[in-house]
C-alpha cells in the first residue's frame, strides 16, 4: 500500500485521501498540478515527505498535459506551475524539494521536447521510490534506539501516509515492533487537525502496535511521572543549526522530554534539512484557517461560541538543544548536529543535491 | 449572575449547566445530594471554588430533604452524603473543603435536631457570600500584575463560571479590562473538555475582552515569539511546598512561559492550599473517561478509530519553581511561597479554619 503512487496506464497520481481517514478509506487521483495543489492544500496528502513526492508528481502530471506545447511554452507552463506547487504549503522544504528537482530538470537546454515529458514521470517516480528506500534505511536506525518496554510519545503522524511507505518516527516505531521489541506508542492526538487520533492511531491499528491517544497537553504528565521512555517525531523543514521546524506542540513537548531528561528524537531524511536557512526562526511558519481550531462538535454541540476567533500557526520551532538525536539515511546523528553530520561522510547538502 | 445560588422560596440550587454552554444558556435545579454529586461528576458544575459551595450546597440540601430524622439518623445521612459527595471528584480539595465546613457543624453534639438544619443552609449561603468577596478581593490584587498592552495565555476557565462570580484567575483579568488597561486574551481552548474555547471564550465575550482561541499546544509558540507578556490559571489544589496540582496542560504551559522568562500566575483562595499534603506528587490525580478525548468529531465526521482507547489524566503537577507568583486573598505572594505567606500575617491554614 502507497500514500502516494503513479499510474502508469492512465499518467495520473492515485492518493489515500487523508482528509477522511479514520471513518473511510478513498483514494484520490489527480491530473495536473492545480487539482494537485488543492490536494495539498486541504491536507488530503501531507507530511513533509510525502509532499517531496507530491511535489515532484504534480510537476509531472502538468508536463504530461502540456506535451503538446512547444518546449519554450511547457517551460513557461512548468515554472507557473512551479511556483503554484510550492506556494501551496511554505514551511515543509521537502515539497520545494520536490518540485525543484524537476525544474532542475526544466532548466536544462539540452533536452529535447520529446524527451523532457519521459524524462520528468520517470525522474519522479525514481524519486517516490528513493523515499521507501530512505525511510526503510531510517526505520532499521532509529528502531537502534527504542528498547524492549519502551513508552515512546508520538506526536502528529510520521507513518507510511506521511511518506510513500513505512515513514519517518513511526517508521521507526513500527520496524522495533515488527523486530518483536514490547513497546507501546502514547499517541498525540495532535490539535488542531488531530493527525495522531486520525491517521497515527489507524496506522497503529494496521500494524497492530499497542496504543493509547492522548490529549497533546497530557504528555508533559506521563513524562514528568516517569511513563514515558522516549519521544519520536519527523521534521517539517531542519535549520543549518539544528532546530527543528515541526507540526505545533513539537516544542512544547521536546521542551516537557527535556525537563524530564527523556530522549527526545527526530527523525528525518536528508531532503528535509536546509542548510541554506541559519536558524528555525528564520523559516515561515504557515498560518492556516482559523476555522480548523474552531471546527469541532461533541455531541452536535459547539465547542465554541458562534462568533469565536482563533489563531492557527501550523508550525513551531524546536531549538537544537532540545532534540538528543536525528536519525537520517545518513546515520543516527547526536549534538553538536551540523558537525557530527559532516563527519558521518554524508554532506550537508546532500538532500539537496 | 451566580453561577450557583441557593433558591430561598424553593430550598432548592439552582445552577447554570455549564455542560450546555456556549451553545445553550440554561439552568439546572438540584434538589439533594445525589443530585448535586451527578451534577458535579458530569461536570454541570465546575471550577475549585465552585465545587467547595457545591459541596456546602449539597450537604445543606440533604439536610432540608431529611428534616423529619431524628438527630442521629441525620447526623449518619449527612455523613454518607458527605463521603458521597467528595468522592465524586477527588482532586480539587475545596470540594473537601466545602463539605468538611458542614461536617464541622454537624459534628457539634450541642446543636438541637431543628436548629442543625437552618444552620447548615445558612453556613452554606455564607460561604457562597464569602467566594464572591474572596473573588473580588483577588481579582484586584491580579488586576495589579497586568500591564496596558499585556497579553496574557489562560489556561481552563477561571472566571465567573468556576466560582459564584468574578473568578480567579479571569477574575483578574476582567478586573484589570473593567479598570481600562487593553488587554488580550490568548485562550488555551483546554482538551479535553474544552473548558477554554466553551466556557472562557464565552466569558470573553460577556466582559467585551478581545480574545483568541489557541490549542493548547499553541502557547509554546507565542511564548518563544514574545507575543504573550504573561500566563494566568488557577488552582485545584496547592501543596503545602508550593507545587499547583490544576487542570492537565498547566505543567506543559508553565514549563514554556518560563523557557522563555514569561511570568507565570497562579491565582487561588486560600481554601484551595492543603497543607496536609507536602507536595504535588501526594495530591490523587482524577482519571476521567476516555471518552471525553475520542468524542469529537468534525463535520460530522470521527477523528478516531472506531475501537480505539485514550488515556484521560485530568490534571497535572506544576513544581513550585515553575510559579511567579500566588495571587490568594491574603495577597500577592512570590516564591519561598509557604515562608512569604507566613509573613504576610494569614496563617497557611487559614483557608481551612
Amino acid at each position: 500500500m502507497r500514500t502516494i503512487e503513479w499510474i502508469e496506464q492512465t499518467n495520473t497520481v492515485r492518493m489515500i485521501d487523508q482528509r477522511l481517514l479514520p471513518g473511510r478509506f478513498e483514494y484520490l487521483t489527480v491530473k495536473d498540478a492545480d487539482q494537485m495543489e488543492k490536494a495539498i492544500r486541504e491536507m488530503a496528502i501531507r507530511g513533509a515527505p510525502a509532499l517531496g513526492v507530491a511535489g515532484a508528481f504534480g510537476m509531472a502530471l502538468e508536463a504530461v498535459g502540456n506535451s503538446h506545447l512547444s518546449k519554450s511554452e511547457l517551460v513557461v507552463r512548468l515554472k507557473h506551475a512551479a511556483q503554484q506547487l510550492i506556494a501551496a504549503r511554505p514551511t515543509a522544504v521537502n515539497l520545494a524539494w520536490g518540485v525543484n528537482q524537476m525544474l532542475e530538470i526544466v532548466n536544462k537546454e539540452e533536452i529535447k521536447t520529446e524527451e523532457l515529458v519521459p524524462r520528468l514521470v520517470s525522474t519522479a517516480r525514481e524519486l517516490a521510490e528513493q523515499d521507501v528506500e530512505t525511510n526503510l534505511k531510517m526505520a532499521e536506525l532509529g528502531a537502534s534506539l527504542i528498547e524492549d518496554g519502551d513508552t515512546i510519545i508520538h506526536h502528529c503522524n510520521t507513518g507510511s501516509l506521511a511518506v510513500v511507505d513505512w515513514g519517518t518516527a513511526l517508521g521507526a516505531i513500527r520496524y522495533a515492533h515488527e523486530q518483536g521489541k514490547r513497546i507501546h506508542v502514547l499517541v498525540d492526538e495532535t490539535r488542531p487537525r488531530l493527525q495522531g487520533s486520525r491517521l497515527t492511531a489507524w496506522e497503529c491499528e494496521q500494524y497492530g502496535i499497542p496504543y493509547e491517544i492522548i490529549t497533546d497537553n497530557m504528555a508533559g504528565y506521563f513524562l514528568r511521572s516517569g511513563k514515558a521512555q522516549k519521544v519520536f517525531f519527523g521534521a517539517d523543514r531542519v535549520a543549518a543549526n539544528g532546530d527543528v521546524v515541526n507540526k505545533i506542540g513539537t516544542y512544547m513537548l521536546s521542551l516537557a522530554a527535556h525537563a524530564n531528561r527523556v530522549p527526545v528524537v527526530c527523525v528525518f531524511p536528508l531532503s528535509t534539512l536546509d542548510i541554506t536557512i541559519e536558524t528555525g526562526d528564520q523559516i515561515p511558519i504557515e498560518e492556516r484557517d482559523p476555522r480548523e481550531v474552531l471546527n469541532l462538535s461533541v455531541n452536535g454541540e459547539p465547542v465554541a461560541p458562534e462568533n469565536a476567533t482563533a489563531l492557527n500557526p501550523a508550525f513551531d520551532i524546536t531549538p537544537h538543544h532540545l532534540i538528543s538525536a536525528w536519525v537520517t539515511e545518513a546515520g543516527v546523528i547526536v549534538p553538536p548536529f551540523p558537525e557530527n553530520l559532516s563527519q558521518s561522510g554524508y554532506n550537508r547538502g546532500l538532500g539537496k543535491k
